[in-house]
Formats: structure tokens, C-alpha cells, sequence
């Protein structure tokens, strides 16, 4: 599938890979093994054994390496076989998987499927929300039968919620403010209402006094390849933001192929709240499942029926104001995949 | 697919979309969405949102115009976008869908899908036998994995009767007459069978007096596309047919996609048998489910599963006796859709 | 599918076409229907009735011809079309179907798909095995979703017990000897076991005294297109192969389509063993139906997954000793294909 290559992409929860475990995920196609090595460290691998090509996730993890149940070959997390018990035991040179560099940082697993020597974990990106030091995150994660654009698109434009997501939708909501700006590859798509009765429910969430009216804002950052922080907060109304209460989350979107999307997500919730910060954020995370499982994905699965294996810009989709972010997004995203097959 | 466009086809029966609901259906491979207005005229638009191609089906009946679920843009049954909740409200030139002339018409619904400017609702044939002021009339549905013209196939080559359906197969039934005519392009396959014992359960259902012998006619009426009217009456052997008791009934096909059919059909009871016409089309129209599901269906689409992707004619079909009605009724589709590709 | 073509392939165990009932399998990307003419001579013929493409095999045995469910056309075991009901009667010259030649030996059914006049009963390989005089052969069938010659390489491959099979894996399978060996288009491939000491269950199998050291060989002969014998015996180690105790089994195999594939087996057991040797094969054969759908099928499964469209060998496999004698096996099967499509 065309995708961006050289970029860091979300591969996992780190808690999706727990030690003594192998974990089999598809991802851009590829069939990826992980696993952790005896000090932890993940590593993946071609799930594909070079021998007679059976799915190494089906053999077993024996000390740092990856058995393959058929003929007993290991592998090792830099993809070259380490042990061959058959004959004289001369490993051949051709025995040997791809290995992916990868990164466990904010919670994550981080991999790298393009040109090996361009991987630098500096570049992955900031997350402050997913600090450990200063936010507790739930983990969710959900599989969509839609390309991974209509996903991300879903987030950015969230002038959807006052009709998809009846709870959230306050009459103010429609009166909130849409604005879109770009700091070169980031975009963000910031929405703010004002004087807004919130349900109870989204009062507790922004711990808001009861009753009141109150500011909110909702701003979706954007970066390549499709990783959205949104940085969501509440006040009474007129009060500055320093003085409000967050409840952001994460959306991280990883294509599987190109109509099927891994999506983690993550309520997150400030450690200064107290000890029960991790407590909120799990259940926020887990609250959050019902609306996206049962008003999002159908939605944007329906988009993905509808456009088949068309181009959806090659479709002339209508634009709204509320599509900016999203156009933005979509747009920067061509530019950096034509740059890259540009250069071969 | 390859079919006639400039042609009245079959929808729906009228009851199958109720007013206040949104009824989805593919139609020669086009997602179209039905609902009715506040008149309860029927409507009926491309099911594929412009914006960003959500199925508007998933969305809601608000006034005279369709909701889509996922932004709240409005369409009303001409196709244009009514309402943009988003910005300014303006509404974009391009937020269309494409609107289907329908007409609702012998308790069934008919669109057309071809050059609009072409759709004439007097060009929907009569259908006397669907005529409410004479007879009852049951409403069936099934869907067949099977093309067509697989279909009107079966029902014009009756001479299937003695093999595949053991109950209706008298002794008569293989002496039975079988006459191919032609008026235009309407196609006549009719059977005449004389000196028939008949089971009890077809004694009932012509209304004869039990035990004697019978005079049976079957005589099937083609047009284009695939609408078939099956005109069926008995008497008691060397009775006029104007003596004879009716037991017709409709066999109406459209196709889903090239290898998928909407098959409606209708057992008819003229009201003239008084108060229980109703109650005897029901039914009737009830009972041949059994048959048509547990028989003709899977040959249908045994056949279909053997053709494949071929072209059926482009496999040679023997010929038999029984096929000549069937054998018009294609070559006088193929030159409507020939001549209609020749126009451009 | 690209497949040998003047070879028998293996259709069926003779058991799964009992008198007096039609059977339907797909070989080769062929529709075909077997079923016993009233001597009990085995008959296959195209499932595909030429008349309207219906199935075959929803219709009826009628005397020595099958009858199509939908027109009740019959045709005989040699294709032609043996009775018309409709009209005149005439049979139409093109109402025919396929005719494939077919031999019951060795409790199988084998069909020639190739050119007719090639085929030739006496180029039906000897099977010792399968010789009813002198072994008793449980019948077992499992359908897999990979290509054959992967089933057949699994086979040749013995390599793979140790680490798939680990009820089968005893200390001493790993030190096992194998050698490869090829005679005309025969493939052996041999292993030899000495000093081993049996778990229980194969003491019992090979009908040894518990507790002692045993020897044990394994020998595999293939031919094409993918039929193996297993040449398994033990003795008390150090005694000569004359006195041993065979267990040997055949493992054949036909491709249903390019991706799938029909598999027999039989475990044999020699009538010298006495009036249980019928039970004792059953038993194995069922026992060793676990291990074939559980511990294999999964394995040979998710190769054909990882491989998908492509071709084993562009995929560059590695080769282990343990390959030596599936290579070859593939080679000549090439071979034999590529000679085959050289005189068109």
C-alpha cells in the first residue's frame, strides 16, 4: 500500500506485549512479530520463518530468540537466525528475518518500517500527554475496516460530535468556534465553546462545579502520519484556561492495509488530580469505548464501503468549515509521501 | 454491470418502505436510499453522502429530507442538500446526491435509473393482474445469488415444473402443450395441460370441484427487463376458459449486481371470489416460499456458482423444447441493451 | 491451476461414494461428480449439466445415469446424454458432459484428468500398503487451505517431528540419520533412529516389548504428482530390519485448487498380526487425526497464508538437510509439468 515509510509509527501498547509473549500484528501489510528479550527489550521481526516461510508467531519464545514450530529454527530480535538444530548446525546465511527497529516510549511501541539506517528515535515525537510524569493514561485500542485517513480525518473534524454523539451534544456545542492553523507539518484544529451547560456526566469529567455555565475547548493536533493529540479543558465560563481542568486524550492511528486501521487511543488524566488519576483515566478510556464502537465505526466503516477501492479525493468530496484541520492534515501527509517516492 | 438503463425496474413492493423510515437497497450496483415525504410520495436518492461519502442510510427522516448521521447535512428527495448546519449555512453547490424518478404504482414501487430526462410513467406496462380493483394481491421477496436472467429463465420455462417440483408434477404435467409467441417485444410461454387429476391442494386453489378431471393453462407473459406475469387458470376438463377459475401470479426481477437478483413475487386473487381474497392471495403468495426457496433456489444459484464469471450464451447452453420462450425473452434484451449502447 | 495432467490422481477413498448416491468433489479446479453404476463400477462425469449450467449433484441416480435436478435430462457414465423427457425426445448432440476415466484399486478411487487416450490403468503405481491380501488400511481424509505440495513436502520432511509433534519427539529422533535418494522419478527419503527409547504408545504401535532400546526407520517414498508411502517399522535395537514390526502408512494428496488440496491418509497394519490388524489400523488411523489437524494443519495453513499468490520457490527458500528429498521432489515434478507443457 502507498504509505509514508521513513516515520515512526505506533505499533502497540507496550502492555499488549508482555514478556514471555510472542505478539503478532500486521501492519502496512507486513506481518510483524514482537517480543520482549530477557532484559525486556521489545523487538520485532519478520513474522515469516525464511525456511519454508510458516508464521513464526506460531512457535515460541526460548530466551531472547523466536523458535519456529516447524523445524525448531531461532531468530534473534535482529532477525538473523541464531540456532539451527538440524545436520551440522551451520546456520545459513540467507536465514535470516527482517528486524524493525523499535522504541518503547509514552506507554508505546514505536516501529520503524523504512530504510533501517534513517530510524532515530529522536524523532519520535513529543507526546506531553502521555508523560508518565505528569498524566495517567488509559490504553484503548479498537480495529476499523476503513482506511486510516478516514480515521484520522474523523478526529480532526469535530464538528461531527453534535450529530453523531447525541450525549455530547449541547446546544452549544453547534455555537462553538472552529479554527485551523499549521506550524509547518503539525496542524491543529481548535474548537471553543463558550457558556456551555454541560451534562453532568462531562461536568464530573472536567470537575466542574455542578450548575454552571462553562468554557470548553477541544483542540486536535495533528502530525504525520496519524497522530493526534487532543488537549481538552474546561472552565466556568470566563476564566482563563491556566485555571482549568484537562481531560485530553490521544488518538494514534497505524495503517494494518489500506482499508483496515489499528486505532489506540488514550483518556488522560492530570497527575496533580491525586491518586486517583489513574483510576479516572482508565474508566474515561473505557467510558469512551460505547460511543466510538457504536457511533464512530459504523460511520466511517460506511465510508469505507461506500469508496471501495476508489481514491477518496478522486470522489470530490464536499468541503465544510469544519474539514480544514483534516484537508490540512490530508494534504501535508500527499506532500510528505510524494517527497519521499520522489527520492526513490 | 451491463444492463438496460432506459427502463422502468422494480424497487420494492410499496410496503416494504413505511412512512417515517429510511429503506436502503442496491439496484444494478447503485446504493440507493428510499424513504416518503411528509405526502408519502415516495422518494428515492443515491445513498452516498457528498461530503464525506458516509451512507446516509444510517442517518434519519427529518421532515421531507434525509439526515446524514455523520455532520448533519440534509437532502431532500430531489437531491439537493436543504440544510447545512456548518459555518454560515450555505449550502454548497456540489452537495448533491443523484435523485431516481420513482413511481409507486400497483402496490409497487418502480425507479428509474437511466437518462432522466427519458423517465415517463407512462411507459410503466399494465399489470392487470396486479390491478387493485380486481384482484388481492400477496407480497413476496427473495434474494438470489444468481443473475437475472437466471431467474426470468425459470419462470419462463415452466417445463421445470415435473422435475424440480415433485408436488405440483401430475402425470398430465409432462403431456402438457407448450406454445412460444411473440408480440413486439413482449414474449408468451404458455402451457396447456388437459385431462389433469390434480393434487387437492391445486383443486383448492383454482376453486374446482374435487375428484374430477381438470383443464390447467399456465401461460407466461415476458418483458423487458425481467417482469414476468404468470396467467394461470383451470376449469373442469372441455370448459371454456372463461368458465375457468384464476390462480395467477407475478414474478418481477431486478438486478442487485451481475450476479445478485431482487426477486418479488405476488400469488393474485381476483376479488370476484368475494370477502376471503385477501386472506387466499396471502396465503398463497406464503405458501410457494417453501418451492421457490427449498427448489428453484438452489439450482438458481447452483447454476450461477457453475457459470461463474462467464457469459452464460458464451457457454453454449443445449437447447431444449422448453427453452424457447426463454431463449426470445434474452435475444430481445440483448438487442434493447445493444441498441441502447449504440445510441451512446 | 498449472498441474500435471496425464498422471492418475487419488479422487476419493473408495467408501466415500457408497452405491446408490451421488458425490461431488472439485479436483483440479474441476466440478465432478462420481457415483456407482448398478455393477458398482465407479463413474465420474462434469457436474455441470449442459443444458443450463445446473449442478449435477442436486439431482438423482436413476438407474445407471444421474439425473439433473431441474429438467431431469440423464446422463450415463460415459457423458452422453442418455434420455430427453422434453419433446420429441430427441437427445441433442451437445448433451454431453465430461467423462473421466476412473479405476477402484487399493480401496481409492483414481481418475484420469488428462487426454483420454492416454490413460492407462496399468500406470496406476503398485501399493504394497494398500494391498488388501496383505494389510489392513484405515481410511482418513482431511481437506487443507494450502497448496499441495506443501502438504507433501511436510511428509517428506521428517525433520519437522521434533519440534511439531512433541508426543512423537523423543530424545533420539534428533540423532536420527537421513538420507536422500532418488530412482527415476522416485524420491526416498530415509531416516533411521537407533537406541531409542519409545514412549509407550509407540512400543504398543510397533508391537514391541516395553522398555528395551529400539530402532526405528522412517522411510518416505514419493512419487508424483504427490503420492507418499511411509515406510515405518522398529526392532529391538540392533536386529536386522527383517524382523521388525511395521507401522507404515500412505499419505496422498490432490489439489482441490492451487490453494487447497484433498488429503488421504491411511495408517496400515499387516494381517500377519492377526484378526485385530483391521481394528488396530482404524484406531491409528483415527488417532493420528489429531496431531495431522492440530499440530500440521495449522502449520502447512499459515504457510500458504504468509505465501499467498506467489510462487514457493521465487520466494527463495532456505534449504536444511532435512529439505534434500522435497527438493528433488519438487524438482521433478516440474520437470514432468514443464515436459508436459512442451508438446502443448
Amino acid at each position: 500500500m502507498r504509505a509514508l515509510k521513513n516515520i515512526w509509527y505506533m505499533a502497540a501498547w507496550n502492555d499488549e506485549v508482555p514478556a514471555g509473549r510472542l505478539f503478532f500484528r500486521t501492519l502496512l501489510e507486513k506481518p510483524i512479530l514482537f517480543f520482549r528479550d530477557s532484559q525486556g527489550t521489545i523487538k520485532a521481526i519478520g513474522d515469516r520463518c525464511p525456511h519454508r516461510f510458516a508464521p513464526l508467531h506460531l512457535g515460541n519464545l526460548v530466551g531472547d530468540a523466536v523458535q519456529c514450530k516447524y523445524h525448531g529454527l531461532q531468530f534473534g530480535g535482529d532477525g538473523q537466525c541464531t540456532h539451527n538444530p538440524h545436520g551440522n548446525g551451520v546456520i545459513p546465511k540467507a536465514a535470516t528475518v527482517p528486524a524493525y527497529p523499535t522504541v518503547e516510549r509514552y506507554g508505546a511501541i514505536w516501529i520503524w518500517l523504512g530504510e533501517p539506517a534513517l530510524a532515530n528515535p529522536n524523532n519520535i515525537p513529543d507526546f506531553p500527554l502521555l508523560d508518565l510524569e505528569t498524566f495517567a493514561a488509559g490504553h484503548g485500542y479498537l480495529k476499523a475496516k476503513a482506511n486510516y485517513e478516514l480515521e484520522s480525518d474523523n478526529i480532526m473534524d469535530l464538528s461531527h460530535i453534535e450529530f453523531l454523539h447525541p450525549l455530547f451534544a449541547t446546544e452549544a456545542v453547534r455555537r462553538g468556534k472552529i479554527e485551523t492553523s499549521q506550524e509547518g507539518n503539525v496542524v491543529w484544529s481548535k474548537r471553543f465553546i463558550t457558556n456551555e451547560i454541560l451534562p453532568s456526566f462531562l461536568e464530573e469529567a472536567f470537575r466542574l462545579p455542578p450548575g454552571g455555565a462553562a468554557d470548553r475547548w477541544l483542540d486536535c493536533r495533528w502530525q504525520a502520519p496519524a497522530l493526534i493529540e487532543l488537549y481538552s479543558g474546561a472552565t466556568p465560563t470566563g476564566r482563563s484556561r491556566e485555571e482549568g481542568n484537562l481531560a485530553p486524550s490521544v488518538h494514534f492511528f497505524t495503517p494494518e492495509t489500506a482499508t483496515t486501521t489499528h486505532y489506540w487511543y488514550a483518556m488522560c488524566c492530570p497527575l496533580s488530580v491525586g491518586p486517583t488519576a489513574h483510576k479516572i483515566a482508565e474508566e474515561q478510556t473505557a467510558a469512551v469505548r460505547g460511543p466510538f464502537e457504536t457511533e464512530d465505526l459504523p460511520v466511517v466503516e460506511g465510508q469505507q464501503a461506500m469508496i471501495g477501492e476508489l481514491d477518496f479525493m478522486s470522489l470530490g468530496p464536499v468541503l465544510l468549515p469544519g474539514d480544514a484541520g483534516a484537508a490540512r492534515a490530508r494534504r501535508i501527509l500527499e506532500k510528505l509521501i510524494a517527497a519521499e517516492e520522489a527520492q526513490g
